[in-house]
């Protein structure tokens, strides 16, 4: 009872043995990523980032990847380059059709070295995105791999002066941006969305609440409004990338960039982009 | 400026090429699938899989496939089969790294052609799932590749004797099955819970509705309590490619099979396997 085709699996019309369609993360969206800033030959934040993706094996069922071959590997991929993006992928491997995972988990270890992005123009221009983030706390806070939300969102303008979107929960409070999270500065406090229902926790914001307590200035950590943003002094964004950024306006309100910013702003800015060597920075 | 590799990947230690990575379905989940049955060689329900892949274009602001050319793989690819299972990716195409999409999305178009499943012993047999859906009413009823919500519910159970788990949304209503849509049938009435903050529409489910149509007995469409499963005459559970089936136990609990099953699922069971040609199943 054969078919007239030697394979099983056709794209774009034409047939292909296709393999790859086998992986989870394909399939389903089923495993990890990181995207790690490289200065130097060496990583950002790394700790934080391996500390995200340990976070988001145990609430995924996932086995914990060799965070010293990461690293090994890591090192390998981006020895000679000065400035570089490395994401990192950590997925249950490969399975035949149907949710359900086989018995041995064979998960996949993919490391990808990217060129450093251009800086957007006008980055700092941020409008509000109307489609929302799904809510669910089991899958609040970690980096998976179902990102529609992200992707539907930021297909919602294609303007280069509009450098994020601002992206609400299914309350209505204000959640993150599309890849950051955001902070609200009003006189002298700093304060943050929970990242409780929805939401990455970005590897930036725990350096930013790591700071607050270091320099015992804690950043409130609480429900924000869009009424919080539009009567900001100052806002900012962060993400492994860009750091922290300042935003200049929001939709038709302009901010005034004569405010100081927050003092754990200006201390968050100088250390996100100080790499380390990778063993020092795993430790 | 560089470095000692010459590809800029790395899988399980290996350099590759690696093109796959960049697919967006791989790297986001950005894309719609269909899983259809094939029979005798012909497709069941191929317009209610169209008109719902139809419908996720149109969410996810993907453009439409060219549903013939569909048909006309998905009858390549099937040909001299009995039983098959043909699983559609439409997704988003490839792209760099970043949520957005490229101005010109060049979507892929995949066919799968895989073994029909075993029946599963017990597929009868209903456990509660812990992991909760993720809820967004723009994301709710198309079936996107963001399917971790499923894989995770999948994975909290390993013994053949269960078949499915139940599903509850945010708010502790029953929404369906990890694979499936669900029925309760209590007297003369059959209740199946409203898909519109989370879970799939199934193409089954939309013929049980449209049956009760037909035949002058409608469907009632509600929220749908544990309560009102614990306490159902009967129970059943729809997909594509099982039909529809009658639940035996809900964790601890018996249904009766000596319940006759109401007319609208003995109608849809004899409707959802009747293949047709790929043309005319088309208009």
């Amino acid at each position: 009872m054969h078919g007239l085709m030697q394979h099983d699996v056709l794209i774009d019309g034409a047939e292909a043995e296709g393999s790859w369609l086998k992986e989870r993360a394909f399939q389903f969206g089923d495993g990890l990523f990181e995207t790690v800033a490289i200065i130097d030959e060496t990583p950002c934040l790394w700790a934080a980032h391996m500390a995200r993706l340990g976070e988001g094996c145990r609430r995924l069922g996932l086995p914990l990847p060799d965070f010293g071959l990461l690293a090994k590997e890591g090192q390998l991929l981006c020895a000679g380059h000065r400035r570089a993006v490395l994401k990192i992928f950590w997925t249950a491997g490969q399975s035949e059709r149907g949710y359900r995972r086989p018995r041995n988990i064979h998960p996949e270890r993919i490391l990808r070295r990217s060129e450093w992005p251009e800086k957007a123009d006008g980055w700092c221009a941020l409008r509000q995105c109307t489609h929302r983030l799904s809510e669910n706390p089991a899958l609040a806070g970690i980096k998976h791999l179902n990102r529609l939300d992200q992707v539907v969102a930021r297909s919602e303008w294609d303007d280069a002066q509009t450098g994020e979107g601002l992206m609400l929960g299914q309350d209505g409070r204000v959640v993150s941006g599309t890849m950051s999270n955001i902070f609200v500065q009003r006189e002298q406090t700093l304060l943050t969305p929970a990242i409780d229902g929805a939401g990455i926790g970005g590897v930036v914001r725990a350096l930013v609440l790591q700071t607050g307590e270091n320099i015992a200035t804690p950043v409130l950590v609480d429900a924000v409004s869009l009424d919080d943003v539009c009567h900001a002094d100052a806002l900012f964004l962060s993400n492994s990338l860009i750091g922290v950024a300042r935003v200049s306006r929001f939709e038709s309100i302009e901010y005034d960039p004569g405010i100081s910013e927050h003092a754990v702003i200006a201390e968050t800015r100088r250390l996100c982009h100080q790499s380390k060597p990778w063993y020092a920075s795993h430790e």
